[in-house]
C-alpha cells in the first residue's frame, strides 16, 4: 500500500456546523484514501514519505455542481442585458459554434484548465446539443482526472433555429452520448434538459426511459424565476410543480438529480426534491447578474434539502468556487435583510460545507478529509500579512473573499499531484 | 514641453451615459497632461516618442472615495460578525495598535502598494486617531505619487477605552496635523470625524473652526444605516438630519465634503449636499458584509447626487475598485428587485463613471482623458481567450467582474510609468 503524510493547518467541515481545524498535523493518505489526521506520526508509518507544507493551509478541493462549460468564453461579458438578451445576443449564437469542433476543443481545453487553476476537481457540467463536442469534453476532464457529470443538452422547442433539435434526434443522439461512456470511472454521463421551457413533453418522458435503460441521474434548472416556474407549468398543463415533470418521467430514479438555482420552490418542489435526495444548487454571482433573486439556503438546508454551491458560468461570471462561498455568505445576509421571514444569514463554514462535502457526496467520498475520503486537496498559501497572525479559520476566510488561483500552491486528486503548471 | 504619444485602445467616460472608445488610436500626453486623441499622430507630433500597446486597453486610473488604510490588515476576515462584534472584536482592537510605529509602518507600506497594484492612484483615506502614524500614511502617499486627502480620525465619546480622545485634545492633535501638512501638493489634509456616534458637539463644532482656518473639507460616515441614523440625531438633538450636524459646523464650506454609504438619506440630506456639491461613496460589498442596505445609487445620480465609488476596506474586504464597479451594477439590480419604487438598474458605464471620473472630480482633473487631464491611466491586458475576439468595451466589463492585478501591465500618474514591480 502507497502511503504519503501531508503536514499542514488541515481544515475541512464533517458537517454545517462544524469546522475541523488540525493546527500543525499531519494527515495520512494511504492508495490517495485518507486513513487519519494525528499530530504526530504514529510509530507504523515512521519511513513513510512526508511533505511539509508548514503552516499553509490544507483543504479539500472544491465542487461546481452547475457550470456550463460552453460559456466560458462568455465570462464577465453582456452583464448589463436582461435575460432574454443576453440569451439571444450572447449564449444561443456562442453555444451554437459548439458544431465546430476546433472550436470547441479550444473552449472546453481552456474552460477545464481553469476549474483545475481553480481548485474545482469535481463538476457537474452543461455541454451543448452537440454530441461530439460533449464526448470532447467528457474525454477531456477523464483525462486530467476530474470527477464529473456530463450532460449534452436537450432543447427541442422554444430556442433559436440555430441551436435546436427534433425530438427524435435529441433522443437518438442522446442514447449514443450515454451508450458510448457506459462503463467510465470518475466521470459519468448525466441528461441534461436545458430546462422546461425548451423541452417539450415527449422529449422528457423519453429522457425517462433513456434513465431507466442506462441508470443515469439529471442535471437541469429548476424555479429558477417567477417567469420560468410559470413557463414550466403552462407547457406542462397537468403537473403541480417545476419538480414534478422531472419525477412523472423517472428521471430522477437512477441517479443524482441536480437542479440549479431554486429560488422559488414550492412545498411541492421541495418534497420531490426531499424524497429523491435531489440536490439544489446555489449559484449566487449568477442569481444576482440574471435578476433571479436569492435562493432561501438557509431555510431549505434547514428542511433538510440538500444544497450544493455551482458557478453558472457564464450567468455567473467567475469560475472560482471559493469566491461563491463568500458570495453566498453575502447574498444571504441580503436575503435576511429584505426577507427575513424566508431565510437567515449563514456562515462561512456553512457555505464551504455546502461548496465540499455536501456538493462533492453525488460523486462518492470527495470534499472532505474523514477517514475513507479521496484526498483530493489543495494547499492554500500567503494568506497572512508578515507583521501579523492568524487563525487558520481567519486564512480560509480570507482566501474565500479575497484569494485566488495564486494561493493555490499544490492540488491533490487521489493523493496524485498535479504536476500542470498555472 | 515633453510629449509622449500612447497607442491602443483608449476608453473612457466624460458622462455617466457616454463610454468613449477610441479604438487603434494615439493619445498624446504633454508635460503628464492629455492634450488630444487621433487616429493617426498629427505631423507636429512627428518625432515624439511613441509607445505602442497593441490593441490592449488604456483606461483611467481608479479613484477610491472612501477606505480606512488602518483597517487592510484585516481585509477578509471576521465577516460572519455582526457590526458590533466586528468593530469590537476586530476593528477597535486593531486599529488602537497604530500607537506603535512599527506597525503602522507595516500597514501602510502595504496598503498603499496595494492601491497601486489595483490602480487606485486617488485615494481618499481614514486613518485613526494616531496623528503620527496619519503622518506616515500622508507622507507615503506623497512620496508614491498619488493623489490623495488623509484624515486623522476624530472620536471623543461612545467608543472603547483604548481608542478614545479627550475632546480637547482631538482638536489639538487635529490642528497639527493640518499645520503640518499646510502647502502640500497633491496629497491634502481632510476632517475626518468617525461619526455622529462617537464625536461629541462640542469635538464636532471644533472641527468646524479647524476647517475654516486650514481651509479644509470632511470625510465622514453618512445615514450609513438605520441605527447610525437615529444614534446621530439622538445624540445632536435640534439637528434636522445627519447631514445637517457637518453643516451647522461649517465643516461643508470650505473643501470637499465626502461622506460614506449614504444608504437612507432623507430629503433634508440630499438638499443639504447637493448644495454643497458633496460627493456621496457607493461602497459596494462593504454594505453588504454589514449588513447596511443598498444604496440608491441611479435615483440619487438622478436627481443631481455626485457619486463615487469606494473600497471601504475593511467593512469591504477587496481593495479593487474595478471589482467594486461591477458590483455596483449587480447590487444595483437587487436595489431594483427588492424595491423597484426607490432605485434602478445601472450599466458599467454609468458605474465605471462614478469610479473615474466623478470620484476624481475632488482631486482635480483625474479620471478622464479628455483634453487637460492628468494621464493616470492603466494599461489592460490579456482579457481576451485566444479563439474568440471582443469589443473594447467588452475587455473593460471582463476586467470589472474577473480581472485583477496580472491584467495592469502599465501604471501611468502623470504621465510617468511607475517603476516598481508588482
Amino acid at each position: 500500500m502507497a502511503v504519503k503524510i501531508y503536514h499542514g493547518d488541515i481544515l475541512f467541515t464533517p458537517a454545517a456546523d462544524q469546522l475541523s481545524v488540525y493546527e500543525n498535523s499531519y494527515i495520512i493518505v494511504e492508495d490517495g484514501v485518507v486513513s487519519q489526521i494525528c499530530e504526530r506520526v504514529p510509530e507504523e508509518y515512521k519511513g513513510a514519505e512526508v511533505v511539509d507544507y508548514g503552516d499553509k493551509l490544507i483543504i479539500p478541493a472544491f465542487s461546481d455542481l452547475h457550470v456550463h462549460g460552453s460559456q466560458y468564453v462568455q465570462r464577465g461579458i453582456g452583464m448589463d442585458c436582461l435575460l432574454s438578451d443576453w440569451l439571444n445576443h450572447y449564449t444561443f449564437p456562442q453555444e451554437s459554434q459548439f458544431r465546430d469542433m476546433d472550436y470547441a476543443k479550444e473552449s472546453y481545453d481552456a474552460f477545464v484548465d481553469d476549474m483545475l487553476r481553480h481548485g474545482t476537481f469535481h463538476a457537474n457540467v452543461f455541454a451543448t446539443i452537440h454530441r461530439e463536442a460533449t464526448d470532447y469534453l467528457f474525454d477531456k476532464m477523464e483525462e486530467k482526472g476530474m470527477y464529473g457529470y456530463v450532460g449534452k443538452v436537450n432543447m427541442d422547442c422554444n430556442s433559436p433555429e440555430f441551436l435546436i433539435e427534433k425530438t427524435e434526434d435529441s433522443l437518438l443522439e442522446t442514447e449514443k452520448y450515454l451508450s458510448d461512456h457506459e462503463g467510465s470511472k470518475k466521470v459519468k454521463t448525466i441528461l441534461a434538459p436545458r430546462f422546461a421551457p425548451t423541452c417539450s413533453e415527449p422529449l422528457i418522458l423519453g429522457l425517462g426511459k433513456l434513465a431507466a435503460k442506462y441508470h443515469c441521474g439529471v442535471h437541469t434548472h429548476l424555479v429558477e424565476s417567477v417567469w420560468e416556474a410559470q413557463e414550466a407549468l403552462k407547457l406542462f398543463p397537468g403537473y403541480g410543480s417545476d419538480a414534478e415533470i422531472y419525477e412523472r418521467a423517472g428521471l430522477m430514479d437512477y441517479g443524482p438529480s441536480i437542479f440549479a438555482h431554486v429560488i422559488f420552490p414550492t412545498a411541492e418542489d421541495k418534497r420531490i426534491m426531499k424524497k429523491h435526495g435531489s440536490l439544489s444548487v446555489h449559484c449566487p454571482d449568477a442569481t444576482v447578474n440574471i435578476v433571479a433573486g436569492i435562493m432561501p439556503l438557509q431555510q431549505m438546508a434547514s428542511e433538510g434539502l440538500k444544497i450544493a454551491m455551482g458557478s453558472d458560468v457564464a450567468g455567473g461570471h467567475g469560475i472560482a468556487i471559493y469566491r461563491q462561498v463568500a458570495r453566498a455568505v453575502q447574498l444571504s445576509k441580503l436575503k435576511e435583510f429584505y426577507e427575513p421571514a424566508e431565510s437567515k444569514t449563514i456562515t462561512i463554514t456553512q457555505a464551504f460545507y455546502h461548496a465540499t462535502k455536501e456538493a462533492g457526496s453525488v460523486f462518492g467520498k470527495v470534499g472532505s478529509f474523514e477517514k475513507g475520503y479521496a484526498f483530493n486537496a489543495l494547499v492554500i498559501d500567503n494568506m497572512e500579512d508578515s507583521w501579523s497572525k492568524m487563525t487558520a479559520q481567519e486564512k480560509l476566510e480570507r482566501f474565500c473573499y479575497i484569494g485566488d488561483d495564486r494561493n493555490i500552491k499544490a492540488r491533490y486528486i487521489d493523493g496524485k499531484l498535479l504536476s500542470q503548471e498555472f
